[in-house]
């Protein structure tokens, strides 16, 4: 049990207007948590501050050696004003997995959960409430040592701030196109891929700029080894439906073992559908295109919970799917999931956690 | 041609003494060179200011997305008062290789190499003259947009500091013992690997703290795909001579183009040694250390210049090389790169360039 200290802002911010877009990732809230570490000492002095700048040495580590972390996860406001967390447990779990493998201490995950809720808490007039709306809350784990060797840090900044987000699709539910990556790689079995670090998502700008260029909105990677497995989506875990057993690669270590993902196939199978997790080859999806058994193609991750994917496309191939539309399996799981996250819905698996 | 500003500090720091061991990268000047770049803008305001801490908000870039880069050289104190910095013509390359594949604004070379000069210039009493020691130079840039999306931030800072180091081996040129890493990879082609960017430190810290508590000081890494192939030690490029050969693994594109590694082989092929850049596996290692042709191994880099090597370890095999002793070559190489970084030498490259 973290002892909080709280500070509350003397110059409180005005409150994003109801109109306000909230366009993702560029407003904050007026607080954020904080808490440091330092060898032998442990994680101390966990406290809610006001939103502010951090003051860092420009030797430190952070800089130089990415040792950073991050993870990202939303709260809701139900109709009945509850606050809900979403799976914060799958969340905190995955944040101490990332730790170990890039040697950042873990965080007990009572405490970590514990931050989460009192920083909310502290900020929850900032939860929208339209349509679609939510508090996206970015914890993260930066490594501050004033050193310029290669080793783990002996200091750390754990911070966790929030951010009020609008509708990932204003207009309801809008298909992807995806552009499938041949040239550039993510990540590789042995690699840091399954770590929520910076590393990953430095590694997929420049494909990411190419796939803009080209009007495509997000990059679908294949593995590093054989150039021939599917990935994942550079921010989403990706699923397909195909002559109707749902498929997702498995998780091999160089992907992000998603929240989304884990709640899209417990879903999937309650309703009897066939799942499988297992290594999917973009020949597979081809194929399936070609003899018209890929019936649906969808991405999950915690930004926009479903994004259908409309097109696909790899080298010279372009792949229509769902005739560009939204698939049935796809509109179904946004409306389950996105019931159960705003208290609408039974929540049977006790997946939300209220603040 | 930049309008650098020079702020001085009314502050100065004491001037470690002559007796002050320099620990690596822990001892910093009393300025920095710091320059911003904004899309539409470009680069601005370059200015020379008090070493200083930075202020960036929780929500910048390079916290989460890894977006940043760096590069490391060297300036060194001629016996007659002269400052010298090696190569940095290369450095400044490199870093432009590495902007550009990471997304980040190119540096005009000759604004890049201005800035380095204009610091080292100020700083210039800071340069030890004690044996082995040097100026370490720290160029970076990191990425500062206050946003949590995945794309290349539109303002970033380029900052130069400068850390006096002691000699790498205080009791002069020192074997090390190499741990063949089997089970992690660092980088794989299509990836990042040949940028200096903190997304290949940070994967590399898990295998290096297990090589540290077996007892061997650094990683060398095989490639991602055949898992058999040599790359690179951590902060190092690797060199073998087998049979009167002196072989080193050609680039790739997932190791380092490290700048010693360049003078290394211009200076082996004027040497008259045969020399081959290629595909080097760990099983031509292992074949050649059994059938006694293993003569020397050593590394290459900025930090140590040249680093022995007395003993490698795969798997269960252990290779000790030259007794464990300093092989010739190794020596030849160290005697000669730092002879013309001190300007006892003559330097028929001009690979010094005069502040
Ligand atoms: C690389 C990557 N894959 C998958 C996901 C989806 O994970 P989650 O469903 O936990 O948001 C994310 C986003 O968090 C991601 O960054
Ligand atoms: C990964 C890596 N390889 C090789 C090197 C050696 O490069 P250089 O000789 O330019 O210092 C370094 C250090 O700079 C490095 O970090």
């Amino acid at each position: 049990m973290l002892n909080i200290r709280i500070e509350k802002t003397k110059d409180p911010k005005v409150l994003p207007g109801k109109d306000n877009p909230l366009k993702f990732g560029t407003i904050f809230t007026d607080h954020m948590f904080i808490m440091n570490y330092e060898t032998g000492k442990g994680w101390y002095d966990p406290r809610v501050i006001p939103y502010q700048p951090l003051n860092l040495e420009p030797s430190a580590m952070v800089f130089h050696y990415g040792q950073e972390m991050f993870e990202g996860l939303k709260a809701y406001k139900t109709d009945d004003g509850r606050t809900l967390l979403f799976r914060p447990d799958k969340n905190i779990e995955r944040a101490n997995r990332t730790n170990r493998r890039i040697c950042i201490p873990e965080i007990p995950e009572e405490d970590f959960l514990q931050a989460i809720k009192t920083v909310v808490k502290v900020d929850e007039a900032w939860i929208p409430t339209k349509e679609g709306t939510s508090l996206y809350i970015r914890p993260f784990i930066i490594a501050t040592d004033p050193y310029l060797g290669v080793r783990p840090s002996d200091r750390y900044l754990f911070i966790i701030i929030l951010s009020p987000v609008g509708a990932y699709y204003p207009e309801g539910l809008n298909p992807v196109k995806i552009w499938i990556e041949d040239e550039y790689v993510r990540a590789v079995k042995g690699g840091i891929g399954e770590a929520k670090t910076g590393a990953n998502y430095v590694a997929s700008m420049k494909s990411q700029v190419k796939a803009h260029d080209e009007g495509y909105s997000q990059v679908l990677w294949l593995d590093g080894v054989h150039r021939k497995y599917i990935e994942e989506v550079g921010a989403m875990n990706i699923f397909f439906k195909i002559n109707g057993t749902v498929l997702t690669p498995e998780l091999n270590g160089s992907i992000l073992p998603g929240v989304t993902r884990d709640s899209v196939l417990a879903l999937c199978r309650e309703w009897g559908l066939p799942t499988e997790e297992r290594k999917i080859s973009i020949d597979e999806i081809k194929a399936a295109h070609e003899n018209g058994t890929l019936e649906e193609v969808w991405g999950t991750g915690t930004a926009a919970v479903i994004s259908p994917v409309g097109q696909l496309r790899w080298e010279n191939h372009i792949m229509q799917v769902q005739d560009g539309g939204i698939g049935p399996i796809s509109q179904k799981l946004y409306d389950t999931i996105t019931g159960i996250q705003l208290g609408r819905l039974e929540d049977i698996h006790n997946w939300t956690v209220e603040v």
